[in-house]
């Protein structure tokens, strides 16, 4: 095996909304070196089956593991729903997707009142994480639903004002009136919404965002294997690709990373 | 060369959209055969890149030709308007994409206070209609404006009420204050947004479909090369394609096409 604790992590998502994701990463650990690949050339996969979602995870895989990396991060709500079992059958290394990370901090933070999940259609359909939640409480409630239009909102940029809180109503209300209480963002790209959503569910909802936690995940199971990069190493590198021009995932991608994007390389995965 | 006059017309687009065009040619050429391909795995187009865009046209043409088509109609105004020219140079049958019949139509109606044209970011980037319409007309003022959000709400029915009236006047209140007088809807999904569209731009603004004008191009096109199919020869078929899993597509397809899908096959042209 070439890996060893400072080969890179690997980061995968259908385009820039994992970069949350990664931002959490390069936060918990700032001495790992990290390798993302946003699959923008096929984005979004919210909105497809199961079977075409799967067929593209895997070929995302496949091309961070020639990269040497030594985990791999699904950082896309809906691959981590549908594509995990088949990612952890085809790879010799440790993958970590958003969903447990994400059900778990759901419940930590419920206070009995039944837990709202919200993702795109792919990841509702699946039923991953009314899964997830149900196999580590069965007593819990769930409530989910999805909201396809919230991505295409958070990528125009409109996250706040009426279209964006008319819609966030016409999605939750269900939610405020059902006595949830706590709320899990299922999608990358959600955390962009989340004044309109909060306004919506209001003050007792509290809103949960896989990201943070998939990060402590990470992190805990790196430590657990000895797999951690060391400080005294030299200094950690972070490599973006995508499959479509670089251009706008690095002027779009800085907003979600919360720092610049030196550079994407494009790469084809179509073969 | 396979084909003969009774070869079928070959159709592609993103996805179902384009069943718009061909519920067209239905109604013009009722005696002609029809494949229609919907490259459901990889839509949307719109959102990205000409490069992506062009290669992902290829394929499908290249899988329609396999199938004997005599005429290739690009019923995607994003493909239209990046891929034309690679498309017109790989093929050895004609290719009639939707922009210039849609920039004809336009330039008939217009009463000379300018023509407004709405699409996807890739086909508003591109300039194509900018240039059909400055092609024709040297004299034509031209106002082009992106509705990325037009291609969601339509999918997800959303076609009347708060959201779409809002978002519709976000993105076309300065085509009215402009004075334009004909508004091309210069992507396929948009016609079923025609009632807010109406609704924001006023009476006085005619709405341009390109599907009519695209299928009036091809009708006139077989008869100039006598390659229309007879009356007298089989009844004509219809095959439908789509590279992610048929289910949606029937079901959501019916609703652009104006009649029930029997049924559609999925092909993989990832290869």
């Amino acid at each position: 095996m070439r890996q060893g604790s400072h080969s890179p992590i690997g980061v995968f998502d259908s385009g820039v909304g994992g970069l949350t994701v990664l931002k959490a990463l390069m936060a918990h650990l700032p001495h790992e070196s990290t390798v993302y690949l946003g699959d923008t050339a096929r984005v979004p996969y919210g909105t497809k089956s199961g079977e075409v979602v799967t067929r593209y995870s895997l070929k995302n895989a496949q091309f961070l593991l020639e990269r040497g990396v030594k985990l791999l991060v699904v950082a896309c709500n809906t691959a981590s729903s549908v594509a995990l079992p088949a990612l952890e059958a085809a790879l010799p290394i440790p993958v970590v997707g958003v969903i447990a990370p994400g059900a778990k901090a759901a419940l930590e933070r419920t206070r009995g009142g039944g837990v709202g999940v919200i993702g795109t259609p792919g990841t509702i359909r699946s039923g991953a994480y009314q899964r997830a939640l149900e196999a580590a409480d069965p007593q819990v409630r769930v409530k989910a639903r999805a909201c396809p239009l919230f991505v295409p909102l958070a990528e125009e940029g409109w996250t706040t004002g009426d279209v964006p809180f008319l819609t966030a109503r016409e999605y939750l209300a269900e939610f405020a009136r059902d006595g949830v209480d706590t709320l899990v963002l299922g999608c990358t790209h959600y955390p962009l919404l989340k004044g309109v959503i909060a306004e919506v569910v209001g003050p007792r909802v509290s809103l949960v965002d896989s990201a943070e936690a998939t990060a402590e995940a990470v992190a805990a199971l790196l430590a657990e294997r000895g797999g951690l990069a060391s400080a005294a190493h030299t200094a950690p590198t972070h490599e973006y690709y995508v499959t479509d021009v670089p251009e706008r995932f690095v002027e779009v991608g800085a907003r979600f990373l919360g720092r610049p994007i030196p550079a994407a390389e494009q790469v084809d995965l179509t073969f």
